[in-house]
């Protein structure tokens, strides 16, 4: 009954508030020999890091990570896994508490507030205490070791709506996700989203977005059928995202609207003796299990509930009240869920890899003989 | 690293296949002392049972379910609940395991037989085996027990879309929902749907659905931060049963299109000390943690991937093929999933009521007296 | 936070009381494709059937098994695991509840009555409910499937002490094992404990008793430093057992009066590249992870609480009274725990199997190549 | 499948290695509310620390804990818990790895060394790397907090064995385990273990103990009656600390040679309405669930694997070797397993009585009234 692990066998448990002393994790379960290099910790951290753009809060932290644990040294800064748990810390720096002081009292719309005092009976109000984002880093963190137990595979995320500024499918273009603040993949659509989030951030607004997440290279026979499934273990993953409301596969809500002809992904032979699907409406998954086609799933982030307008609310006390919260925040959430989403599709990953090798250590080479008759 | 479990502290374990002998689950973690009738198990499994209607699949199954343990029986058929695991068994009647031998070589598209095949090198193809709605018998079963666990709440499914046809909200009324055989609570829209369902019945065609399930009465403070959160749990519930595609908390992917200002749920003291939210954006879930509102959640589920219309496919020998899957199908799955929904939301409810004692053996008393000066 | 299940990749569930229908259990995790018979998981659970000899309850339970899933039938009565979780199923036949009616308001000493009661408010008494050694039943259903998870593998349990006849381990020969009522590898001791036995049947009373399980072709390198430990999963899995009071591993409570020099299994290279231990004082378990030398433990059982002898006890009314417990049990609970040890040491090893693969799916080739200067 | 977690609702996971910048561990589940300060936390840490006597390794660690997350600061110092992760960080400062070149390539007899290089393809020989009884200074820490969830309960622990010398149990006497390094609470014993030790320790030799671990006041109803057993989990616990070959509850081993007659924990009511045992041969456990008695248990420790005569080995290349272990190392590690030892009982008893809480919140009212007829 663990309130903050995720993952069975590449398990990741994080600890820690916005404004305490520091962030961290621990995953358990890493296999031995994984070669990496801290600085490739750092930098998928760099990427969801804060204050990077006008467009994120402006809260200044380097997010420096450490690595405390599971590691042997080696040359050159090589960190190698001994299959011991890999700690990781990050310090808080910029924290600012008094900052957070109107708000210890009254509750804020849309934030966890009422539900932590009603549960627990106090709550760490500094930033949000738990419930902050903040702790998404450490996610970020397991997800770049995750990528180091998918050889082959290739997570990437973009941002493909925010708030009524859909991208033009027709558009994608990978490359573009590095050219604009919203790892956005229509350099059209990003120019549009530009202009509508300054104007949200400059009235003290906030706006929500969809987030897509494409996993290419995934191996076949990942999940299970029923309670393993890999589909149901993505859905806790991005639900699990601060402000997320909505997990779609594949083609998601609009499969209610598909006929059984429309929606099958036929199949053919390929030249290569697997199997080329015709289509990928499934994103990937069938039964809870990988096909080996690219795995695409999708999250829907509301908007930011930290907004300078004043809203109705009450305090801890039974108080009619009104609140408005000061302080850094982002305008949309979104656009840095967009890491936080690819580590944690590479953590479900990396989990069910391993998952999958304890019912079969070495899958069986696909197509089978025919038996003789 | 369970396969077939769910739940933490009422945990619920299933077994069986579509064509084995039987179907069964255990629940662990039951409180003692929950007392219970037979029939009240089965009335639930009696919503579920195929061969109710045209509309679902024509299998003759009694559905008929025994308890094997954990009850001490009493008078008037009155079972209670003595603290040791509860288990279900369901047997297998009418299976016709020969509609299926077609099926044993070619995969069909849209249904799991690749990906088992390939994860175990061998399956039982008889009805989906495993991958069978069949088992989900088990989980409305263990939904109807988890009900007892929650006194005050009630927990209603409905069809809300199928196909292109959606239900209009203003014609709500959860009265209607026994009138038809869609547990659609719009007569208006039931009546087009079963115009439109008997062409696709026909056809051999199916279609997908959209369902919403609401819990009522649910206590504040159930969930956790981060991953022991109410709706990551619930999306894993939901995305758990066959064929679904997307899961939606609240607003769900409407959010996205929000602003901070809209989709604040404001607050105010109500005359019995209880807050009133003046609105539901959240679906009665914050930061992961319910919020004593309504829980509202929807999934869809994709259309039934057994069709009369030959597909394109593959042999599990590496040849091309084609497939039409004959047999007794639901033309849509979605609508013995509401049901099943009404389950899974139960379920999920239930292990977060005991789970929560854990931390918080009885809850605090909000709102809380203001420290003196 | 389950309470029924034990085992995390091999994973084991029961349920089931003495004196309801039926007991039963699921097996969630084991590989596809491994055959056997079902003749095979009856013989091991007619190794601890009641009413063999004398000295076991005179209870005549037929304890036949059924598979309600998780297998293929093919010919000859083979069966073939297909991933998918393996449920059995044992219906209780001479359960005679009346024999326990006298029992339901007085607690008997010994047995789990008050604890029962004081932590559930209510308790099956019939036949211990729950607690009752019946569900050891299912325990060995397991352990015969968890054995053909582990080729090379030979699992044995003997006793090894009852009362004070300890055996003569000069005079060991397994094959004594079968030659007498006890599972006793020392012919002259057995003979011993039949007569000591006989008296203490006769009186009404009972004794205690000493298993020992080896397991020979142990793989190296299963269990983890930590909390993953082999002995430590061992220690728990022998403490579950009905009236066990102590576990050792190896030397076990001896090694407390060794020194560093005797306590250290020295080394050598063999002839066919693989270390040999010169001794093992560590039972085949250093730092919670196999060595490949036999794997050596033992456990120690209470005598039987059920005595015919009046005891002082308290009514569950808080009033004084006298007990005594009539009824058929065994005079030594120990002998027929013999093969409930080995089931869950086979149970244990197959779960670390699976366990070790979800790290190193393929465990390293030793001894290693020494890398060039 | 978490190798570096225990308990389920009070779940400790740890990190870290002998040899690492820091060692750790995160505290999930514990309740909010909880008041402490750190000099607690840190004087059950001073208890295990090494160095403090000429019986333990010199090794100079201040073992000097931080609190990262999971607090609220209050005035004076005080810490409370707020229900989120509590997370412990312990710097190494005396690292000296150049103590174990030596060891790199030859196994030291007793050690997992063996045993991880077969499992994982290489490992951290600095220091025993994460197999160091350092990591238990974690539990240390752990078990300080778990002592805050269980007002009411005294958890002592005590060498009553060490070598050949045991202790005189009438001579029992609690004050005196302060006044010895040993933990011995028998004056005269310990005089005779340090003129005995100082021997062993100058010769370069150790020597294996017994600890016996009581907890006074706990509540009956804590455990489960099959899988989930408080003496089950107590085994566990025990047999996860390091050297540690056995496990005993009450009578243990002992309990073998005894009859149901002797065994029997005879019950009368005392004058405060609460049952009265004649005996505790049971330890405080019956069935897996507590009595209301003292729980006592006993763990037997092996001697220190690393002594100064060589033994004979092989390398990781698979060549005959010779092995002493220079390095700081203690003569009797059972003598710090001492304060381990109460802590993994304080952990294992907070864990169930947050599970106990999940099935029943408020323990039902003992003695129960006699229904009317």
């Amino acid at each position: 009954m663990s309130f903050n692990s995720f993952g069975q066998s590449f398990r990741v448990t994080t600890f820690g508030e916005s404004h305490g002393p520091a962030i961290g994790g621990v995953v358990d379960g890493c296999p031995p020999g994984i070669a990496f290099r801290l600085e490739e910790i750092q930098a998928a951290l760099d990427r969801r890091r804060p204050g990077q753009s006008r467009f994120t809060t402006q809260r200044r932290e380097p997010d420096e990570v450490k690595v405390l644990s599971g590691v042997l040294p080696g040359e050159d800064g090589l960190l190698t896994t001994t299959g011991t748990p890999v700690a990781f810390l990050i310090e808080n720096v910029d924290q600012r508490s008094k900052d957070y002081s109107a708000i210890s009292e009254s509750y804020r719309p849309g934030h966890a507030d009422y539900a932590y005092d009603v549960k627990y009976g106090l709550r760490d109000h500094r930033g949000g205490g738990r419930s902050s984002a903040r702790e998404t880093a450490v996610r970020v963190a397991a997800g770049a070791l995750a990528m180091k137990v998918l050889p082959g595979v290739t997570v990437r995320g973009a941002l493909v709506q925010m708030g009524d500024i859909h991208i033009d499918r027709a558009s994608w273009n990978w490359d573009e996700i590095g050219n604009n603040p919203f790892f956005c993949p229509d350099a059209q659509a990003a120019a549009r989203m530009a202009d509508y989030l300054d104007g949200i951030r400059k009235s003290g607004s906030s706006v929500g977005a969809v987030i897509e997440v494409v996993a290419d290279g995934v191996p076949p026979g990942l999940g299970a059928p029923i309670y393993g499934k890999l589909d149901a273990d993505l859905a806790a993953a991005f639900m699990s995202i601060n402000a997320v409301k909505g997990v779609e596969i594949g083609e998601g809500f609009a499969s209610a609207a598909l006929t059984g002809e429309d929606n099958a992904d036929e199949m053919r032979m390929g030249n290569d003796g697997k199997p080329i699907f015709l289509a990928n409406h499934a994103g990937g998954i069938l039964g809870g299990i990988s096909t080996g086609q690219p795995v695409v799933a999708r999250f829907a982030v509301k908007p930011t509930s930290s907004i300078l307008t004043p809203r109705k609310t009450v305090t801890r006390y039974g108080e009619d009240a009104e609140i408005l919260t000061k302080g850094r925040h982002d305008p949309c959430v979104g656009i840095r869920a967009v890491p936080v989403g690819e580590a944690m599709m590479a953590c479900v990953l990396a989990d069910h890899v391993l998952r999958a090798r304890a019912q079969v250590a070495v899958p069986p080479a696909w197509p089978f003989a025919r038996p003789e008759a």
